[in-house]
């Protein structure tokens, strides 16, 4: 659709401008209260209305109207006068989502939900807010990130920092459900440091799918990795892989290598980071930072820096000092099992054995897993990125040692449910997936040309052809005519213009990329048909097919048809 | 699906009480800090599980350390220590959405999205909250009931109230956007009363479609009208009315009465009670609390109480009075126009001009809507309201005088896009309607049968017959089948156990009400064949077909679409 009326603006903006320019003066000069001027102003408009004064009085006065909110609007931000642009911008942290962005995005929710449902998911929509107590010690030290509601009254209320929380909250809430698969897809908030061109927001989507309930181990864990092998491979993210460990297995290596077990958390977190920094630096982090002896780090070396495909379970179980470790061994089983699983789903290709994965979250109790793309990891493993940071001035975008970081994650948390139960029977045990959908939104929006994705489903445009003064526009004819077409379930416009012109018709088509048009002329009415015409083609000459009115929708529903 | 090794609960259960008691007692004695003896506690069950202590050793570890986060949860609940499960519900006013509830929703939600695609409406996707200052002013003494984001530092921002103010705000900061037809299904929130069981909650779905820009005079309008018709008969809300009027007859009404303009708003609101109220309290209302003169307020009548179809208007026009009004005769060519642009979209008789109908919101500008079913209005119009709410013991529900109030509404805002915005070409006139979820959720949940809601989709549930020591349970063989379903996009389940009881197969089965079964045995296995089962017949004996394993796909995909 274009703008026409254009003029109808044109013509005011002078009138608009100058009294704009006066009244912001008087505002200055004689500096009385806004409100009370607006609503002044607004009785003046109603009262020359219902007087019935003339239409460009009346106008001047809304002008002045207008205006007056304006500098209201200007005003309520804090004095800036000459530019209120600042009021006009969304939240720090935030978008507004439209467009072909909002068409991508759409893409990719019906993409997952459609398979989160073929696995008998269902949906669970909770709260955007919780009591604030319910939030309250479940994220550790990034409980300083959750946005609280302001006390007006009533209870403490703050937005949801995950969608897992809620989701444990309900479970602890309807002890009658006992396992369920839901799929949440629903935004979370957390006050970081936004990063919005690299997709960190503090208002972002999470895919969460989650199977909850007491089942023969390790059968939904393998399904929710199947869920997420299907979601990545639909949703054509390119070659991905999933690193996955068992948290059993970490506890294991730490427990033998002799760990303190007050060091274990910590320790845990520096080994994720090899990633991004080589073993000289996490084993530095380890031992200068942490405190821990260099002779229990060299020991963990041996062990975290390995990954492979599943033989290396068997390496893992001939070392007779980890196997020592019934924890190890008992996760060992686990792995075992999930591994034949993975592989009568016949996806056990996609999954790397990787040591060196511990996860930050602390609810995790089982097996952990992160999917990464080629561009998720560092090209290399060096302390670049300390120095960069030094050097404000260097360029960051060709730093390899920096990744986009994992598409997807989880795990299985048996006790996060637990902890809002007083009631015995509601410890759930659970394992899940969450996508992080801006990441995904970005590697997909990068590589789809702009001209593949349409704004808007338009199937048709009916048009209308002629002129002259005596020439109705058919506005009557082309309302019936999209009122048949929508009956029909064809997504259909026509251009809110009594008597459009051919050119304005044709380029609010071709805004969207409408596929067809049905033309109406005066041949066409005469006949009692419509011209049914291709839209897009290169020869403008196409005149298009002549078709009776009454086979108009037959027609196209076949064209329709065959052009999917 | 049911669940299965509640045993390996019910075991636990005593020890954990147990250690639930003991603990519970010490803190009250010793009142230790609790997250650190929690986290001493993780410690400990670490160091067991890493030494490889006997498994019930670390359960019952595990359990004090469970009931020691039960009692940090119930703590952070300002000490009602005995019960906690106040720390388990959702904000007042909000609920969670989930089972058959939910399905039902998300069947309005699609049904109203198709239809505002198939007009050419296009998704805008805003944040959840807006700076503070774009809401400022815009609801009137309604602002009270905005909720505050907590100063965290940084911008101040507050929940959204409507989806119009940010639609607005988003036109203003993209003025490129002349014009476009946007649809908007979210939550909005309000820190109101909430009366849940009548659908009036503190957050709560809008479902709104808008067209804005600047067009030929009420082709937008009939066309948002059209959507809303067609959306309300697909939703199948049962017989319904739109009632309409023009604010600026109202205007043209106010003033020829001689209502003084500073009084027309609240004279408005008072009119806008007449489908509660008779005639006699409103008119109290404006002469008594609101000081209009006797005289003025019986002239009003003569105009407000009238009701009809088209033909009302010509009645309206012959008026000399009211004619004499410019701003009413100016919508008396809109609502010509109008009327004949909704007989072209064949919806005309859906329609009630009612000159009662004023609207609550300042912003509108033109015509302005209201949908009632039979339910929305009173059966009678007394002041029996006032006297029942003297008497709390009376019973409202048989109040004939209380109705449902409106399901959907709307009208055209041209100034609200120009409050935001300095810039000159950022006036854009628009007009919008907007449903109430919750209202038509509650008329359609009351009438669709439970039994005739799925609460998940699944078409097929992979059953393992057999038993014995030897047997299998046929888990590999189910996880291909599924594997093989969900690769041709057909939904199917099974259960997560190795060994299942046909039972428990079939009652998941039940649960949801799937469908068709595939049931693998011996015999099956041996002719390398799935027995496909129709769910749900009578005769418990029917066997089902034979299928050999490479056509399974083939045959259920024809059952599935046969069936459909």
């Amino acid at each position: 659709m274009l703008t026409f009326n254009r003029h109808l603006f044109t013509t005011k903006l002078p009138t608009f401008c100058r009294s704009l320019k006066t009244w912001s003066r008087r505002m200055t000069t004689v500096g009385q209260d806004i409100n009370e001027r607006v609503s002044a102003q607004g009785n003046v408009v109603r009262t020359l209305k219902s007087q019935g004064a003339p239409k460009n009085e009346i106008d001047k006065e809304v002008e002045k109207l207008l205006a007056l909110k304006n500098l209201k609007v200007g005003e309520s931000g804090s004095g800036k006068k000459k530019d209120n642009s600042f009021t006009l911008k969304t939240p720090k942290g935030t978008k507004d989502w439209y467009d072909k962005d909002v068409v991508l995005r759409e893409h990719i929710f019906k993409t997952v939900t459609d398979i989160f449902k073929r696995h008998g998911g269902v949906t669970l929509d909770t709260p955007v807010f919780e009591l604030k107590e319910i939030l309250a010690g479940k994220y550790g030290e990034d409980s300083k990130l959750i946005y609280d509601l302001k006390d007006q009254g009533g209870e403490l209320c703050s937005l949801r920092y995950d969608l897992t929380v809620p989701f444990a909250r309900w479970l602890a809430m309807n002890p009658k459900v006992t396992n369920i698969k839901r799929y949440h897809i629903a935004k979370v908030y957390r006050r970081d440091q936004p990063a919005m061109t690299k997709g960190r927001m503090r208002e972002f989507y999470q895919c969460d799918f989650d199977i909850a309930g007491s089942f023969d181990p390790m059968i939904p864990d393998s399904e929710a990795l199947k869920v997420l092998v299907e979601s990545l491979d639909a949703l054509e993210v390119g070659k991905y892989t999933i690193k996955i460990n068992h948290r059993q297995i970490l506890d294991g290596i730490f427990a033998v290598c002799g760990v303190p077990s007050d060091k274990v958390r910590t320790i845990s977190s520096a080994v994720d980071k090899l990633d991004k920094l080589p073993w000289e630096e996490v084993k530095r982090e380890m031992v200068v930072e942490k405190g821990l002896s260099e002779e229990v780090a060299d020991k963990i070396s041996e062990y975290v820096l390995l990954k492979g495909d599943r033989s290396l379970l068997e390496k893992l179980r001939s070392d007779s000092l980890l196997s020592s470790s019934p924890s190890a061994s008992a996760a060992f089983k686990d792995m075992d099992l999930l591994f034949d699983y993975l592989e009568s789903f016949g996806i056990l290709d996609k999954f790397s054995f990787d040591m060196s994965l511990a996860r930050g979250l602390d609810y995790y109790t089982g097996i952990i897993y992160e999917a990464v793309t080629e561009a998720s990891a560092p090209k290399v493993k060096s302390s670049t990125e300390k120095k960069s940071s030094e050097d404000p001035e260097a360029d960051r975008s060709n730093d390899d040692s920096i990744g986009v970081g994992s598409i997807a994650a989880g795990g299985r948390y048996d006790n996060l449910v637990g902890m809002f139960a007083a009631k015995k029977n509601s410890q759930v045990p659970c394992v899940g997936i969450s996508l992080g959908l801006e990441r995904i939104f970005s590697i997909l929006r990068s590589r789809i040309p702009d001209e593949e994705i349409r704004a808007n489903e338009v199937d048709v445009f009916a048009m209308a052809f002629g002129g002259g003064k005596e020439w109705t526009g058919f506005l009557k004819e082309r309302m019936q005519i999209c009122n048949d077409l929508w009956k029909n379930g064809i997504k259909a416009e026509f251009l809110y213009k009594a008597k459009p012109k051919p050119r304005q018709q044709f380029d609010a088509a071709d805004r969207y990329g409408v596929p067809f048009a049905i033309i109406l002329g005066q041949d066409e009415i005469d006949q009692n048909a419509v011209r049914i015409k291709r839209m897009g083609l290169k020869e403008k000459s196409d005149e298009g097919q002549l078709v009776s009115r009454a086979d108009m929708v037959k027609v196209l529903q076949d064209l329709l048809a065959s052009s999917n």
